[in-house]
């Protein structure tokens, strides 16, 4: 079975902000066609008897495709990573086992990613005949629903919409995904099964006004911002995620391109710009950085920080420099200069004002862009033991400008996070942190982004957890690169406390390949082998790879080793 | 790696009726051995860093295992899995990400299995300092810690406790535990991790007085329904899992065979008693039920349902005849006789009255035991293609009394249904119906009952969702036969809506043993070679076996069948 559709142009950071006219239908194929009206070509699920007649729908959609995965979490892992490639994600799931979704949706609420989950359920009829239904969990009833799936929910989304009202059905979804859309977050679309078929009247979304910042704030707030920044000598932009969430991404490249500051990035905010930016000089997070880009961000006298969340990973387990006096945080909705803070103000209209200012500063200001640094280069050596630093250099020598990597939680993204990519070519749940998240990650990012080739990163203790899912790549033909770290365990837990429990079964990952009777798997246990296996992966983008690399139990990237000093000197410092 | 002990005695029915005196400990400390004192050598998880501490004081612990699972929902799965054997399961996660764990949470709910979810937090310390941690979800949160996986536990357990009280920890985790086993259901316990090594002092526990029923509501109910058996010629006992959840099958017995009254069971009640005992007649389940038992049950007048869910899946999607005017519904903790119900009544208690009632009369009736009836045999005709059919006939016919058939649901459930088994000897999550349960609750059905031969049958998309764990099997030589009947897709849902997301990718799944380096994999298309494969796992204790068996889309078991009908009648009704 093939993808329907591999052309088709990625379409990023969509709003609801234009109108959707329909004519009269049903619920079911109502939600579908503005679903399909916001970009969606693809939904991830698997099929279970409250959601079959919405499956069944979505199969007979001209524009959309059902992707069958091999289990619900996998299913959320891949809307959410579909969704940070085009905008919006959607994963269907039935009635309480669909729960198994949780946690990707958990993860997409605090990395702020628009994914909707839309679950099938009873009919509210027969519900009322016997509430004893197989898949309820009926702690929390009414009358004539179970509601304790929809509480779980709310515990995870910013918006919910039970569709059992055929008056209200199409106003209710218009009204949830624009708040998804809004703000960024996953929301909940529960529909009873017996109201997928039920007809509704032709119907208008007017979207509703713009969110607007409030006047006086924004012109108090963009005031001090530009005195602050004409009295700095060395301001540096900290980039974060929200401006990629939002889609401001062009108008901030303006706005710094203008002022000519040099801008580092969070690593969640890692490729919101095109790294190969002459103002950009690398990822900054506190003693994990490198030291060239920890020397200038540590000697600035003003960081703008924006879009940025201050959480533990961003921040180098806040080994972070931040306490600079004249430092500016400007968030979606809020922002913060010194002590105090700004409500009610919208980060774009923020950037717009910056960018317009008549009297602005242009800095010329001395640095090395990430582009110019020495790029680590990687040449086998003969018969030489594969290392965990020799991967990351082999595939930072050899990847190409706009190849997507895709990672998993460990040291795969501690040893990717320095290569520089193009523009949206990082892919990691690197705060939320969800170990298993790489696979269904790269492959879903392979599915959004066909015309560019992804290269997923993962240690063995992730890759056991999601596996499976190369079935569904095999299934559909999506073919991106899986490269395992094979360090026998959870590596990055060995430095914390170490424990039998840290190891996990060696398995051969290659014979996959003879499981799922496809792509090609490949071992690797020197330097040679491994760049021969790399570039003949690389060369071939019509098979799926399996890159088996065989490491040591320690043998940590130089970026996963500064974290494990970062863990030693907190753990001396406790003792 | 070897399980501790493959020697333990199986603790069933577990009460926390005992005094526990626990000298000075640590908060970590205490709550593994309160868990071992209740009977528990085995806790499931996978290690994160909020756990960690925890995860070491298992290892360090003399009478407890860590079980690594290869991820969360299975680690739920095999605890849910051993607590059906022994009494109590406990399965251990990280925070946030740890939420995959909640479906298996919710069937645990549902079926009323006790089983206790242990979770790892930050330490408020660290959360006051910058509650923007990792793997934390903060949509809602108090001002020392987050409390939105505290919320989501809340409408999947009956009981949570967070251990962040040196003070009060011992009793709060008394308290809890003691709710869990005197509910079976699910709890959830929190313990951030600046607690675990938190000292307490000597700790007594002192088990609350035991619940009684009203003794005036006991005694009208007791007469009643002496009163309505009098009356009855032909009454028959509808036997449900509350019987086994709250160790009552002794008594139960000597109930049924003082009366002398024929038994059935529910589908989820099956093997709640020996079914090779004359007074049992089989399962009924309405329209579903094989002809003998339908007619005898139908034609009693006077049903007996004793801790029996009222569900679709027990009553045969509602055909069931139940509307005996002289019905009495007994359940653990309330009843029902005609149509009034009795509250404040124990089961237990309810039981022992009847049993020990001076007039009681004795039937003489006449009915098949199913030991008796007929027994599918099978011998494997020359050159023939599998058949569902053939192999639920060729299982039967070799199986031996004392195996244990673990099923995932499907036509693995409806065909292994009818089959005569020892007490205890049938786990399935036949209710809640969670895919994917069957691999792994065979795993921790084997450890648990080390000195019987668990076979796990599964369809190929449950397997599909759960087979990693197979992956545990091999790491800790725990060795069930695995039968994998591959009838390309979701079999069962096919009769209801069909479509292509129906299908899943074809596997070869005997390969897994290469990838788990570990067991025999062996493809099955012929009936002589599933019944040479069967034979020879049934004599081989010490390796794990998959079984494949190559079936057609629509080949289903006879009682699968009939499930096909009563949908297929169903929906001409609904037309």
């Amino acid at each position: 079975m093939e993808v329907k559709e591999k052309t088709s142009q990625k379409k990023l950071y969509l709003t609801d902000d234009l109108p959707f006219k329909s004519a009269p239908t049903t619920i079911g194929k109502y939600l579908l066609n503005k679903l399909n009206h916001l970009g969606v070509e693809h939904i991830f699920g698997i099929p279970g008897d409250y959601i079959l007649k919405f499956d069944k729908l979505i199969e007979e959609h001209e524009n959309i495709q059902f992707i069958g995965t091999t289990r619900e979490n996998t299913a959320g892992y891949m809307a959410d990573a579909y969704a940070r490639a085009r905008g919006l994600g959607v994963a269907c799931i039935t009635y309480g086992v669909g729960i198994n979704i949780a946690n990707a949706t958990a993860q997409a609420l605090v990395e702020s990613v628009p994914l909707i989950i839309i679950s099938g359920a009873a009919g509210s009829e027969e519900f009322i005949r016997c509430n004893e239904l197989h898949h309820l969990i009926n702690q929390t009833t009414t009358n004539y629903s179970d509601t304790t799936q929809l509480e779980i929910f709310k515990q995870i989304t910013v918006g919910q919409a039970v569709i059992d009202n055929q008056q209200t059905a199409a106003k209710d979804i218009d009204t949830v995904i624009e708040i998804c859309l809004r703000k960024k977050k996953p929301i909940y679309i529960e529909i009873p099964r017996n109201m997928v078929d039920v007809p509704i009247e032709e119907h208008i979304y007017h979207p509703p006004p713009k969110q607007i910042s409030d006047t006086n704030v924004l012109e108090e707030s963009v005031q001090e911002s530009l005195k602050i920044l004409q009295q700095s000598k060395q301001p540096v932009i900290w980039l974060g995620y929200e401006v990629h969430r939002f889609g401001l991404s062009e108008l901030f490249l303006k706005f710094a391109e203008k002022y000519h500051i040099p801008i580092t990035s969070t690593l969640l905010g890692k490729t919101v710009i095109n790294e190969d930016h002459p103002l950009f000089i690398g990822v900054y997070q506190g003693d994990l950085s490198c030291d060239e880009v920890r020397e200038y961000v540590e000697s600035s006298d003003c960081l703008l920080a924006i879009g940025t969340m201050l959480n533990d990973v961003n921040t180098g387990i806040f080994s972070a420099k931040i306490d600079q006096k004249n430092r500016i945080f400007a968030q979606s909705d809020s922002m913060q200069i010194g002590y105090h803070h700004f409500k009610e103000i919208n980060l774009g209209e923020y950037l717009q004002k910056l960018y317009e200012d008549q009297n602005s500063i242009t800095y010329n200001l001395s640095f090395i862009p990430a582009s110019k640094r020495n790029k680590n280069s990687f040449a086998a050596k003969k018969n030489t033991k594969i290392t965990s630093k020799a991967v990351f250099d082999c595939i930072e020598t050899n990847l190409r400008f706009g190849d997507i990597i895709v990672t998993d939680i460990g040291d795969c993204l501690f040893g990717s996070s320095e290569y520089v990519l193009d523009k949206g070519c990082f892919v990691a749940c690197s705060f939320f942190a969800t170990l298993g998240f790489g696979t269904p990650g790269a492959i879903a990012t392979q599915l959004a982004s066909p015309n560019q080739r992804v290269i997923g990163i993962v240690g063995d203790g992730a890759f056991q957890i999601t596996c499976t899912e190369l079935s569904t790549a095999v299934r559909y033909g999506i073919y991106p690169i899986i490269i395992v770290l094979n360090n026998h365990g959870y590596g990055t837990e060995r430095p914390l406390i170490e424990g039998e429990y840290n190891d996990v079964l060696d398995w051969d990952y290659t014979a996959l390949t003879k499981v799922f009777k496809g792509g090609v798997g490949i071992e690797c246990t020197t330097e040679e082998e491994f760049e021969k296996a790399l570039l003949k992966a690389l060369q071939d983008p019509n098979q799926l790879y399996i890159l088996e690399v065989e490491l040591d139990k320690t043998d940590f990237s130089p970026s996963l080793n500064r974290f494990v000093a970062l863990v030693n000197k907190a753990k001396s410092q406790s003792n």
